[in-house]
């Protein structure tokens, strides 16, 4: 057959260049992970080397040209990201020729461009390909067309482009010469390639010339990109896309990544070539196990027939849930070319592109239906349902690391970095991830659940050995386990109640003589605009809001003492502590007090200040009027949220959501309490483990609380387990003779074994300085992860109040006013939705938005955001007519 | 070296024959796993076949028994269960017959018997052992001292008994022919062998020899035991054993079962032999993560050499945490007897025995520590800590379907079946375990969690499609998430409410008048003796009793209207309805009713019947009463569990625990309520998901809630997850134009992606006739699980009063008096204590006992606990003294 020349290798040297050229463009733009949906692509993974990858991937491009539906012009895309042994080794050459022989011995009636090349490679690999006869332009080669070797020069790192391709037009046994475009194409690519015949980490670490993770995937981003581009021709177009993976699911890739963990920002369902042979069953069982233990969909199994009937316990496995497939025995003898090899595997290979296409199909219309089903079924929280439309529904396809990967209307699944962090759930980075879901595993495995009461098993003991270490050292040696925030505050109470009874023989005595007349009021002293939790008795510690109303919770009483506590924000690039309305009338002047950073505010040389003594002299107050009200009511308990205090997200008369209250108020607040024997319960459900920057925000208060609960992020943000402290002297309040006197409460999976067992490994995962990068030695205490002067410099934008910024959160008040002002305020949805298209998931609690990470995301990641948020609300503020801005559209 | 003959031959006769015999007799009393931990055993798997298993283990028989100590006397108990292409491959006798070698080249001071066995093949490969020119009676071989090869004759299903043995003396270098008795010995045997050298599944098919899991695992649990047994002979003893499987870690056992999956129950720590070659990185990672998903934990990996440097990216995987060891490039040619590898080799050995003690000696300290540090800082729920002394505390390793294993203090690892299903959570079987622990890793690696409010995934999704055809089926299309069953009643209340008062202008103006008066005082109509959860607002639709008391909640006020129900149970082998006493005044004679089955009891004619008319008269009766206390008061809700309702594990005075609730009253107080447009929430946290029988435990009273609430078994026992059902007009009552209409309630994992998926898991597990044998196809109903004799014959006992049997529940209540009833009474203590010496984990209770299964438990597994529980309770009824029971022991 002749290959056609000229003209042709000329577009596609322009082509390569091109791509090189939008390479390095594109690098500098863009870093989240994308991919389209316009069309399939898969992943071939093998569960070892040498079982026939490439086999199966020229298979497929053979079966998916020849496809019936002949009206469509076909493009097969075949990616080799990762090559060793190159250039004698090329799985994509192998493609590229086996495609081009069977054409050969089977021509389509229509005809097929076919071509390969290799993007980039290491020195020696460039050299050899230089060597091999072929070097300096282009050269004809008699089978296989025309073959072009060039180097590109060198891009750093070890590594040279290297333009080699080869292409050529095989004719269609029904086409004549005079066709003006190419009906179809064969598109075979080599990403990278080194020169030994090792494994990639090996040859990349021996040539010198190593590609982080990031470069990878950032090429392959573009291949895949260009999958689609330049294909608007108006010609109907079928387009499938295979990427082969290198030796086995877990062989390490250039960086020492293993490869399932390298390619996992993708999530690219898979095909996997399953062992035949003895021994077979089990290696393909396990490496399936591996990909499914990293997220991946498997829509196949295919592998090599050696007589072993390998097929029936492995369906057996599947329970039919992925199809397996046999192909006929390979022949062993070098010499022979496969093509009757193939052309007997046909079958075989159309089945698999049948459940490639159909697994695809399914796939993109389920994530299309999606939002209509969510809208029909659902009933989310806090959420109006009149007011989220079915296009306004976020459809995520995953996570890795902080970041969604969602799916686009426009058919393209594309990365969000969770700046919400799940309602404040999030920490893990994408390694602690993959590490959670084997434990995870293991541990359903090990355990499933088993009882708490009376029992003792590992996760359970590990975790509360850790928080005996950490976030409850030298403060509580008692660990009481629930499921969630509301509950661990509501146990919290009713230990603290009993705590202040016991501590006082009088009130004892009348609860005695008057158990159920109730005549007592026992009230919780809190802070207005706090925030609890959802159920009842955390509710009652909350002062009441239109969220509490009558037609919220018709039971609902407020038994709480509310106090108006002064709070901390930096506004024009200077930390400012702002007093409530009563106390500047006492303190004179404005209110305000200025400090010169941020630390300053936390110091404890403040005690001795003036304003220490008004904290004080007001707090009395408070206390006074309550006791001299009835002789019945008292404070039983004190509930404050250490550090960052109020959660205003509830109020909505004046400032939303996130506020950070005084440390110096509420160190003063625990003191007095102390002094009367009102229990102290830190609520540190928010605040805790790391999210304001320590393992525990007590350590910012320099006060211990008696009792103090955590849930969130303790198990890193993977399933819900919440755990209440107590100090000895508040269990012994408990303990007695009679079981009537436990604390009788407890919920079906207390302390379950998942739970503590993601919550044991995240804990250590976070204050380990040799998995999180964040934590400066020695200190207890993480880097500064939002850019001083960045923050400064959004805080001095004129739409912005106010900003604070601490640990792993950076909240933004806006300028507001009327119902632009407050939690139902939709006055930041336009802000958000232009951040959403720079990647960027916010939520907003009214006119407050926050960005908020992991306590092991990188300070670039973290800069990255606020120079894209600075960007645009730099850009809301310069839009002239607000009033256009949609109304009813919350994030 | 002359081996030794005679008398020693003879005792091993003896020892087989006996062990024969053994095995036979116990197979019949005992089918729980249990194994000591007086020694390491460790199970040596390997990423793929032919890795060097047996090498490994030939290489820790010498390093174990050269250790330094030498007063001790020695044992190394070689098993290999599964032997396939024997007898002309005989892993046992090759690490027999290297030892024997080894000892020859490098002899020990003190001598050593050394002895291979087989115990059963199947009748090709038994036949081949005596075609072998060694048959029917005792050989002496040249090198490997004295040989016996007999068939024992046939065991049925293929396999025979196969007398196979080979022994001799190593005389020690510093011994002398004059010792007494075996210094130390090296024990090797074979369980099992098969003829063809394939895979073990194969073999046994072709062979038409299958052997059981449980049959394998039965005898494993002999021959274990076995290396215990016998040695109380005084002297100090060090065991080591190992056990080797065949082929991968997932290579399908004789019956099919993966060997992973076969050996799980006894959950024994792993050593992993890896691959060396390229690829081998891959199947190694692979292979671990396959152990890891099983629940195993592996001490270390090692593998052979073959210059790769493989040990560099698998030590960087395992973050240290599991040692990899590398031994010496193995000998390729086929003559070499690996004499001089095993001595280059033996530092490496040496290393990995070290590595197996000491990891054994952690672990069993680890267990002997856990009750103390259990007791000094968890507070469990529902317990009286001063009433839980550490030698009380059950250490629990692990979970395997329906059983625990559970650290014994006489140093055993024992099975316990769950009996009460830790907290009425559990239901799956072993191999739903296993896949639920790779859906768990699956989805952990996939999303974590991601937050649900406007967003929507695919397990959230599933999940809600699954209950809409399930549970939700034609009542309630609209889905809320939370974390478990309390949250879900507080939501369900909050519903309700609402849309009561939306359901009224009249009210809804007043509400608006006086939002914040709360004059109107809403009222949950439920039933006296229910329990819906332990949070305030769950427990304020609870009748007032010690537990709602003021120094367990101060804020308690039992905002209900509490009714008496009447109840059914089995009394003397009879089913009954008996009523409360004020209706039995009005019925006339004893108010018992008495039924010829349960079923009819459930039978919708009942309707129409005289009692049905008095329910009714009742119903109103109080309805009445406190419309005319006040104006004020509005009943606002009903709340019922419906099939079985009250579990009255709270109430102390008279009855405690599990009470059936007539069907019929059940129905009648629907139908009132729905008549007065009170919305009707069913409570199906306990009995929804086959707990009762059938999925929806509403299916039972044929009518329909406004609301319901799922959580328990719902993920399958796994994790927390809740449900809350409510009908679209429900829904409609907080849809609006403002944020704040909306329900206002949230919990931060609402709908976490891995409840989800446990959830969707599990609900199609359990009603697919594929995975649960239980189902009667067509019927949507569990056949009966509880032998409907014994359960008549146990109500018939006289220390019995009555018998609940229903779905996956059999309660019994004891015949008990003053504070020997209720549920402070530890009255059940001692029968108790028994039954977890007859390998049953219950809990009381109070003065009544329960046994609860999964939905796929089989009904020969009920019966047979429920025979132990018959013989026990029979045998409590007969013991004279009662009073020398302990008094303050609860399970």
């Amino acid at each position: 057959m002749p290959p056609t020349t000229g003209l042709f290798s000329a577009s596609l040297c322009r082509r390569l260049f091109n791509q090189s050229h939008f390479i390095r463009h594109r690098r500098r733009l863009h870093s989240e992970i994308e991919y389209p949906l316009t069309h399939p692509i898969y992943t071939i993974w093998a569960s070892n080397t040498s079982l026939g990858k490439t086999l199966v991937s020229a298979g497929l491009s053979m079966s998916f040209l020849s496809s019936s539906a002949q009206l469509a012009r076909k493009r097969f895309l075949y990616l080799k990201p990762i090559q060793t042994g190159f250039p004698d080794d090329s799985d994509s050459r192998f493609v590229y020729r086996k495609f081009s022989e069977f054409f050969a011995f089977k021509p389509l009636p229509f005809s097929v461009y076919a071509s390969n090349c290799v993007l980039k490679a290491s020195i020696p690999a460039a050299n050899q390909v230089l060597g091999n006869g072929i070097a300096g332009g282009s050269a004809m080669n008699e089978d296989f067309g025309v073959e072009v070797a060039e180097k590109g020069g060198s891009v750093g790192g070890g590594l040279e482009n290297v333009l080699w391709y080869e292409e050529r037009k095989l004719q269609g046994s029904e086409s004549n010469e005079t066709e003006l475009f190419p009906v179809s194409e064969v598109v075979c690519k080599t990403m990278y390639g080194w020169n030994e015949a090792v494994s990639p980490h090996l040859a990349a670490e021996r040539e010198e010339a190593i590609v982080m993770d990031s470069e990878v995937l950032d090429m392959l981003k573009i291949c895949l990109g260009n999958g689609v581009v330049g294909t608007s021709c108006g010609t109907e177009e079928e387009i499938m896309c295979v990427i082969e993976t290198a030796g086995g699911v877990a062989s390490p890739g250039p960086s020492g990544s293993l490869q399932c963990d390298l390619y996992r920002p993708f999530r690219l369902p898979a095909i996997l070539v399953g062992d035949g042979r003895l021994g077979g069953i089990s290696g393909t069982i396990s490496a399936y196990e591996s990909l499914k233990l990293r997220g991946y969909d498997v829509a196949a199994v295919i592998f090599e027939d050696n007589g072993l009937m390998n097929e029936v316990p492995l369906s057996s496995y599947f329970r039919n849930r992925v199809p397996v497939l046999v192909l006929p025995s390979i022949p062993k003898d070098i010499s022979d070319d496969l093509i009757s090899w193939f052309d007997k595997s046909q079958t075989v290979f159309t089945s698999l592109k049948e459940i490639m296409l159909s697994a695809f199909l399914e796939r993109t219309q389920r994530l299309l239906d999606m939002p209509k089903k969510a809208c029909d079924i659902f009933w989310w929280p806090f959420t109006q349902h009149k007011l989220v439309p079915e296009e306004k529904v976020t459809v995520i396809d995953s996570r890795c690391g902080e970041n969604f990967a969602v799916h686009k209307s426009f058919d393209w699944i594309s990365q969000q970095f969770d700046a919400c962090a799940s309602w404040w759930t999030q920490g893990p980075d994408a390694t602690l991830q993959i590490e959670l879901a084997r434990d995870m595993g293991y541990t359903a495995a090990r355990y499933g659940h088993v009882m708490f009461p009376e029992n003792v098993y590992e996760p359970a003991l590990e975790l509360a050995e850790l928080l005996l270490e950490g976030v409850g050292k030298g403060k509580c040696p008692r660990f009481y386990f629930s499921d969630n925030g509301s509950t661990a505050v509501e146990i919290a109470l009713k230990m603290a109640f009993r705590k202040f009874l016991s501590d006082s023989k009088v009130l004892l005595d009348l609860v005695n003589a008057d158990m159920n007349g109730r005549s007592m009021d026992l009230k919780v002293l809190a802070l207005r605009g706090s925030y609890h939790g959802d159920t009842l008795g955390a509710m009652e510690a909350q002062a009441p809001s239109p969220y509490t109303g009558f037609l919220q919770q018709p039971w609902y009483r407020g038994r709480g003492l509310f106090l108006d506590p002064p709070t901390v924000s930096m506004y024009d690039g200077t930390w400012e502590v702002r007093l409530p309305e009563k106390m500047q009338f006492e303190k004179s002047g404005d209110g305000c007090l200025s400090f010169s950073s941020r630390d300053e505010i936390f110091e404890m040389s403040r005690d001795s200040s003036g304003l220490a003594d008004l904290y004080t002299s007001f707090i009395l107050q408070e206390l006074m009027l309550l006791s001299d009200s009835n002789g019945l009511s008292h404070i039983g308990a004190l509930i404050i949220e250490p550090g960052k205090n109020a959660i205003k997200h509830r109020v909505t008369q004046g400032a939303g959501g996130m506020e950070m209250i005084d440390p110096l108020y509420q160190r003063v607040l625990v003191k007095e309490c102390k002094r009367r024997k009102i229990p102290v319960i830190f609520d540190e459900v928010f605040t805790g483990f790391w999210r304001l920057g320590r393992e525990s925000a007590a350590e910012m208060l320099h006060c211990q609380p008696d009792i103090a609960c955590y849930a969130k992020l303790m198990t890193g943000g993977i399933i819900p387990l919440a755990a209440t402290l107590a100090s000895d002297a508040v269990f012994e309040a408990f303990t007695g003779d009679s079981k009537l006197k436990a604390l009788l409460h407890g919920h079906s999976y207390s302390a379950h074994a998942m739970g503590c067992a993601a919550a044991a490994k995240s804990v250590k995962w976070f204050k380990d300085c040799k998995t999180n990068m964040n934590l400066m030695s020695e200190s207890r205490l993480l880097q500064e992860l939002w850019d001083a002067e960045l923050v400064a410099q959004i805080s001095l934008l004129p739409v912005v109040h106010r900003v604070v910024a601490l640990g792993t959160l950076c909240a933004i008040e806006l300028l507001a006013e009327g119902s632009n002002a407050g939690y139902a305020s939709t006055y930041a949805s336009a802000l958000l939705k232009k951040l959403r298209e720079d990647g960027i998931y916010m939520r907003p609690l009214g006119n407050v938005i926050y960005l908020m990470c992991g306590p092991c995301t990188s300070p670039d990641t973290c800069r990255g955001l606020l120079e894209k948020v600075h960007a645009r609300i730099h850009e809301f503020g310069q839009q002239e007519d607000k009033s256009v801005l949609p109304l009813h559209r919350e994030y």
